[in-house]
C-alpha cells in the first residue's frame, strides 16, 4: 500500500475507536475522512449502533453502501463526534479546509459537533497556515467586488475553476482559492473574511478541533499535543 | 397622496439632489428606494450623467425603464453613492434592513459605495433596533442546526414562507427573521450572527450608512444628525 494511503488510514482507524454505542456521528469528506467511513462501516457490521449524519453527497452514498444508518437533522439535537481531514493543521489545531470544496457543509457539521476528530497524513501538519491556497466561499452575484474585498487583506484571490467553467458548490455559490503565503493571525483573519458581504463562508477552522490525529507512512500514528 | 407615500418621496427626492453627474449610482430596492429611482430617471431625462448598479432584479427592471444606463460591476472600481430604505434606523445609523429580502446584495452593494444615504419615512426612526424581525439569510443545508444556534443568541427564530412554501432569496437560501424584540448590542450582534456557520448575512448594516433623510407626512424633510 501507498505510503501516504497508509498514513491516512492508519490515523482514522484509530479515531474511529473513539466511536461508541448510541452515537451520532458526523461523516467528514475526502480521501482521509474515507477511510474512517470505510472502518466504522465495519464496526457497524459488527454490532455497532450508531446513527451518522453525512458531509457530502459523495460521503452519504458511500455510508449508504456500507449499511450505516443515516438521520435527518431534524430528528437530532446535536452531534456527538465527527471524524474529518484537513488541507494543513498548525500546533493550535487550527485548520484550512476545502480543498474538495465542501467547507461550507463541513463547518456546519463540525460547529454542531460535541468532538471534531481531526486525521491527516503528516504532510499536512505545518508550523504556519497559508501555503495551501484558503478557500473561501462566496456567493456569485457581484463577486467581482468580493474578490476586490479578499485581495485587500494581502492574498492573490483566484477564482476556482471546474475545466472552463466556474466552480460550483453544492450551495450553488463560488469558490475563490485566496493564495496568502503566510497566514500570521488565523482567528482575526477568520472574523475578518466572513464580515466581508458576500462571503458565505472560510475555510479557516478556529478552536474547532477538539483531537488531532496524525498518521505516519509506518502505519503508526500519534495525536498531536497542544 | 397618502402621507406615508408623501414621506417617502420626499425622502428620496432629496436624496436624489446629492447625485452628481459622473457618479456610479447604486440602486436601492422597496418602496421608498423607488420613488429615488423615479426620481434619478427624471433627472437623467433632464441630462443628468449617471451609471447605475441595482439592488434587485426589480430595481433593475425600472431603471431600464425609465432609460437609467445600468453598469457590470466587472466595469466599475467602486459605487460613489447608493440610496436605500431601511426597515428600521437608530440614533447611530445603524439599520435593520431585509424585509423584502434582499439584504445580502443590498448589503455588497452598500459596502462597495462610498456613501450610503438611507431614506425613510418617519416611522421607521426607533430609539433602539429590534422591533422589527431581523431578517437573517442561512443556506439551506442543516438550516435546523442553524435555527437553534440562532435562538442562542436570544432571539425567537421564524422561518419565512412565501404561501405554504418556504421564501427562497435570489441567492437560493432562505430567510429567518429572528424576533429579538430589543437588540443591546447590534455591532456585537452583527459579528456573532455572521460567525454561525450557515449564516450567509444578516440584515444589520452597522456603520455603513453615511447619511440618513427622514421624511415626513407634510412633505418635509430632515437629515438625521448623529
Amino acid at each position: 500500500m501507498d505510503k501516504i494511503v497508509m498514513a491516512k488510514r492508519a490515523a482514522s482507524e484509530k479515531a474511529a475507536q473513539y466511536v461508541r454505542d448510541g452515537m451520532v456521528v458526523g461523516l467528514g469528506t475526502g480521501s482521509t475522512a474515507y477511510w474512517a467511513i470505510q472502518k466504522l462501516g465495519e464496526m457497524t457490521k459488527n454490532g455497532l449502533q450508531i446513527k451518522a449524519v453525512a458531509t457530502s453527497n459523495q460521503s452519504e452514498a458511500l455510508a449508504k453502501e456500507l449499511q450505516i444508518p443515516l438521520i435527518a437533522f431534524t430528528d437530532i439535537d446535536g452531534i456527538d463526534v465527527t471524524i474529518d481531514g484537513a488541507d494543513e493543521v498548525d500546533d493550535e489545531w487550527n485548520l484550512i479546509k476545502g480543498g474538495g470544496g465542501a467547507l461550507l457543509r463541513e463547518k456546519i457539521i463540525a460547529s454542531a459537533s460535541k468532538e471534531l476528530i481531526v486525521v491527516a497524513d503528516e504532510g499536512k501538519k505545518v508550523e504556519q497556515l497559508g501555503k495551501f491556497h484558503l478557500p473561501v466561499e462566496i456567493v456569485q452575484f457581484g463577486y467581482e467586488l468580493t474578490l476586490r474585498k479578499l485581495a485587500s487583506y494581502g492574498c492573490i484571490p483566484h477564482l476556482r475553476m471546474s475545466g472552463e467553467k466556474r466552480f460550483i458548490t453544492d450551495n450553488g455559490n463560488f469558490i475563490v482559492d485566496c493564495e496568502f503565503g503566510r497566514i500570521e493571525q488565523p482567528s482575526e483573519l477568520h472574523v475578518a473574511l466572513n464580515m466581508i458581504p458576500g462571503v458565505v463562508e472560510n475555510g479557516l477552522f478556529i478552536h474547532l478541533a477538539t483531537k488531532v490525529i496524525v498518521g505516519f507512512g509506518d502505519g503508526s500514528v500519534r495525536e498531536l499535543g497542544r
